[in-house]
């Protein structure tokens, strides 16, 4: 029973101590030592390049570390008769959690004004409103979305998330569609992107969007960089259409160093943060679906292919 | 029926609507226009000049515009047979738990490093650990500190708070007086001062002090300036033994220009707008206690000068 694990060097060196300890009779394949291809069940992998699953022939699962599958799926070559698994991890979802409520809470307080005002040795005090009057809406309302709305309800903004499908959440203004996606722009003062990356939601920041939203929103996209159109989010900042974005997700990763989005002062940029996977954490829900598989259970958090997520 | 107020004079424009809707047969003089003394029986006021108070020999209570009443103490002319009452505002108290919140965040998710990363175009991913991991002490536990405390622990942050006298609260580790002091600060790895400023608090966050915190601790003072010696506070980021601080309130406001927090890269300065007064939500307030002295009732928030809060 072989499993091959394709991400960093470096990132295998934390996650075999806890496969060893927790399923010793796994052997782990650490790419490109790959080894007899016909005895690799199990791949566990991050962007691996095109072909090396197709390579698999006996390959039974595929496990991505992380919960965005975007990359697997645009892969023409990944086996499609090979069950696909997302990782979702609640420690990731309190990561993510705290990576919105931050930069929520940042925009909110006008954080980058106090910054520049700092910068200027400026004391100047600015008018200012509490989260239960400031309008937040969390675009893609699933496992991280409702987490962090919960959140960002406990610090008391006025909450409300859309998704594809409708939802029901105790508390929040729930709107689902394409139908219901202007009325929840028209209100959403700071908008959050958590949605996966689809060919529906390919593009799906652009200026059309930024138009519907209330003037001088603000944008976090914690996200994919496939999401945003870089070039509309700059120019809606131009106008003023937009006063501020937090992104964490970038199309070229790392972003690349001439890119206008480093020096925008109405621009934070973090490196892909938001989010980081834990193997303390993640090893054992990993295995739990090697298990259900070995065992004919259902998987958890498999992939529709035809959905994209 | 007179009241004297005694801010800014853009601040009484905020403030007279709603005295005049709500108290409309209030006679509400606005400093300097204090006419004749003798007909004021309240005074509403922030840091008001030694002697103005002193000057009004019919005075039934002095209403304090904050939480805050350390100048008005600090001032021996001051009437003492007068009864001084702070405001305790929960809209006031939301805003500072967002504050708290915010800053707490920004520490916990080394949001100085990154921001460091990109004024330098640096894509690198940093250590993190979850909130549930990462220990916040909040000095001083009453009204405002117990409910940034309720904030944190939504947020998942392992949550203790530190009182003069003993309290207890549901679900969070409470420390009393000075012997409990040093097993708080030892657990300590960001802690928010939200005391309020008395002899005994005065200069409290010290070289001292700071040696009890683990090292690379970091610091948010939400409270009075007087809380900090500022030296000690440069000379710790020196060492190491603090890696951040994010200050709202100092000894001398507005901060001077040639003082060295505001071009610290570990330190953030916000030009003390924690918790801005609201006059909608306090104005009720105030009026409520004016109501009370007249009907003979106990007065709500009335400070005791002994204790200095």
């Amino acid at each position: 029973m072989a499993l091959l694990f394709r991400s960093s060097p470096e990132s295998a060196a934390r996650w075999q101590p806890h496969f060893a300890r927790l399923m010793p009779e796994l052997e782990v394949r650490v790419w490109p030592e790959v080894g007899d291809c016909a005895a690799i069940d199990y791949a566990l992998v991050w962007q691996p390049e095109p072909g090396l699953l197709a390579s698999l022939p006996n390959l039974k699962l595929i496990m991505n570390l992380g919960a965005g599958v975007d990359h697997l799926l645009a892969d023409p070559t990944t086996p499609r008769h090979v069950p696909i698994v997302r990782l979702v991890d609640p420690y990731m979802t309190e990561a993510m959690s705290e990576y919105v409520a931050l930069q929520v809470l940042r925009l909110h307080r006008r954080d980058l004004d106090y910054a520049a005002q700092q910068r200027d040795r400026v004391w100047w005090e600015l008018d200012q409103k509490n989260a239960a009057e400031r309008r937040v809406g969390i675009l893609g309302f699933g496992v991280l979305g409702q987490d962090a709305g919960r959140k960002l309800q406990a610090l008391g903004f006025d909450l409300a998330g859309w998704s594809r499908g409708a939802k029901a959440v105790p508390g929040v203004a729930t709107y689902a569609g394409a139908a219901e996606l202007p009325a929840f722009l028209g209100r959403s003062e700071i908008l959050v992107c958590l949605l996966p990356l689809t060919r529906e939601t390919e593009g799906i920041l652009d200026r059309r969007l930024f138009s519907q939203l209330p003037r001088g929103a603000a944008l976090v996209n914690a996200a994919r960089g496939g999401h945003l159109v870089d070039a509309d989010l700059l120019a809606a900042l131009g106008t003023g259409q937009l006063s501020a974005a937090v992104l964490d997700a970038f199309r070229d990763e790392p972003l690349p160093p001439d890119h206008p989005f480093w020096s925008h002062p109405r621009i934070v940029v973090t490196p892909h943060i938001a989010a980081l996977t834990n193997p303390p954490t993640a090893a054992p829900i990993l295995l739990d679906n090697i298990r259900r598989l070995r065992e004919g259970r259902p998987l958890e958090n498999q992939v529709d292919p035809a959905r994209g997520y």
